[in-house]
């Protein structure tokens, strides 16, 4: 037999209203009361439908992560950044992914917010993606990681800094023929591997120093395409001296290109990536590091504080995080 | 000003009972009026609450995923098989994990379950966790991955068979001294650190081979555990020449402490792995590879198999996948 919420009223001698305020913790019940009404439903093993509870409220208790991965990386650690916050705070993160390098149909996330989160971080999508526009038209509140939008809160990190510093560290060490592993957004406006991109032109600029375009290929973010953009560079007439990989990820495929043509990181071609990734060490990579946990909790962390308040805070504030850059053996001086 | 369900009733003539029986898609409502209904809803820019809908059906239209860490390569990548099954059927999917490596302090799951989810996914804790007692005993519909339990259904590899795998490779290679890189838990029954530890002790039983004590070091699963397991293999007296580490991360570890002591894998010490990580191939690592995105997708399947029809197929099946050995550059024939 299923205990319902009459019979929790019937022994307490008082109404279902009262019931119900009182187990969602709602005033207007007085201690005593709800001390006994309580206590019966501990008895009778009933729990209030926190479905129910949260249609009283209007809030569900839930907050979605979009993400365009589940499993790479940076996406990972984001989400778990993301996650421990959330839990601390006792909401329940919903994981929905809008597309995959499985090439499987993804549903469009924004029919599947409405009345079902009452906010929605979003990972790394191209602000120019229309499933984006379509969340943001939701009017929930949303912050974005790893991406800026007008009018949208976000946390990032200086992207173009980014860029700027994994360059000059390479024009430091008197490299003067650099090349560069981009991502595949280049062109497109406001995103990650333009913002590196335009750090990475401003450093050579600065040092009077040209790109030659041949020295720029796509690796698509993945250790795959990293690994084909560097096999290109070194099988142009003249190849680099040293590589700007946008990741890490990149960075490592350009490593193990290398190590197939004999080539040792450092010694002959110098490499440096952008992440900080948990293997950069292990493959003695110098990197730009970021602190990806970092950006998935104070996402969280800044969302949970606009919903608490809606009035309170800079709702349209924009979280830039620090970088720094890691020397490792994979960059050297320029061999005289 | 929001629309509301006797808006909707209103405009279309009909009771606000029948309104929700026709966009819940609920019978009794006939197709002329459903689709006279559903396009004035539509014109309304009316959304029946899935709350309301999902209190009425009895089905919340969600399944947690319970898991110990989220970034984590293995973690991560049979969420995402996991993610894109659910996606597919459009079930939503509530991500919880248990315990962190940052310590902090994490809700117990079961509580949180209690009609919030139709059933849950939990992902390799200790069969001995009492939060995974608790879930189990909320009598949700239940699959896990990557442990077993009597009378629970799971999906798993066979890690009697990946530990006597990775052994017998380097038995055949002629090595005779062979070290081992264990996981924290051996000792606790029914894990998998357990099981690849049995099947490592047969394989050496098997070939007449010894295993001496000194050679069994805890790498606790992460990198840095298998750089100071092997490092501790390293300076001992006599050292081993090959050694099996029961996963990638820690074998990387482990290649990171080989190449701090001026060795090279394969060259001087051969070792191997258990995952098929991602990174593997990039570092030339001989692994048992096990398909760990189709652990998640396979978990998934089957859990929403029993959710659709409870009736039929084998509720408590133990789904075994297949692994197979990669055999890369860390290991070679013992050097006479």
């Amino acid at each position: 037999m299923t205990i319902t919420i009459k019979d929790v009223a019937d022994a307490a001698g008082v109404s279902t209203a009262t019931v119900s305020r009182a187990l969602r913790g709602l005033p207007n019940v007085d201690a005593g009361t709800r001390e006994r009404i309580e206590r019966i439903a501990a008895d009778l093993d009933y729990v209030i439908s926190p479905s129910a509870s949260r249609l009283a409220s209007g809030r569900t208790g839930s907050i979605a992560v979009i993400t365009p991965h589940v499993a790479r990386w940076y996406f990972a650690t984001v989400l778990s950044g993301v996650e421990s916050v959330l839990q601390s705070a006792g909401i329940d993160l919903l994981l929905m992914s809008v597309s995959s390098s499985d090439g499987q149909h993804r549903l469009p996330p924004a029919p599947r917010l409405r009345r079902r989160v009452d906010g929605a971080l979003v990972i790394a999508l191209s602000p120019e993606d229309p499933q984006l526009h379509d969340v943001l038209a939701l009017g929930l509140p949303t912050s974005l990681i790893g991406l800026t939008m007008p009018g949208v809160p976000s946390v990032t990190i200086d992207d173009v800094l980014a860029g700027r510093m994994a360059a000059q560290h390479l024009i430091n060490l008197g490299h003067e023929r650099i090349g560069v592993i981009t991502g595949a957004s280049v062109g497109a406006p406001f995103t990650a591997p333009n913002d590196r991109y335009l750090g990475f032109e401003a450093a050579m600029s600065d040092a009077g120093l040209e790109i030659d375009p041949r020295l720029a290929h796509h690796g698509y973010f993945t250790m795959t395409g990293g690994e084909q953009a560097m096999t290109a560079l070194l099988t142009q007439r003249h190849p680099p001296t040293a590589v700007f990989a946008m990741s890490d990820e990149m960075a490592f495929g350009a490593l193990r290109a290398m190590r197939s043509h004999g080539l040792q990181p450092g010694e002959d071609i110098s490499i440096v990536g952008i992440d900080g990734h948990d293997m950069s060490e292990l493959l003695d990579l110098s990197t730009v590091a970021q602190p990806v946990v970092d950006l998935g909790r104070s996402a969280a962390e800044a969302l949970l504080l606009q919903l608490k308040d809606p009035g309170t805070g800079t709702p349209h504030e924009e979280i830039r995080m620090p970088t720094r850059l890691i020397v490792r053996g994979s960059t050297r001086p320029r061999s005289a």
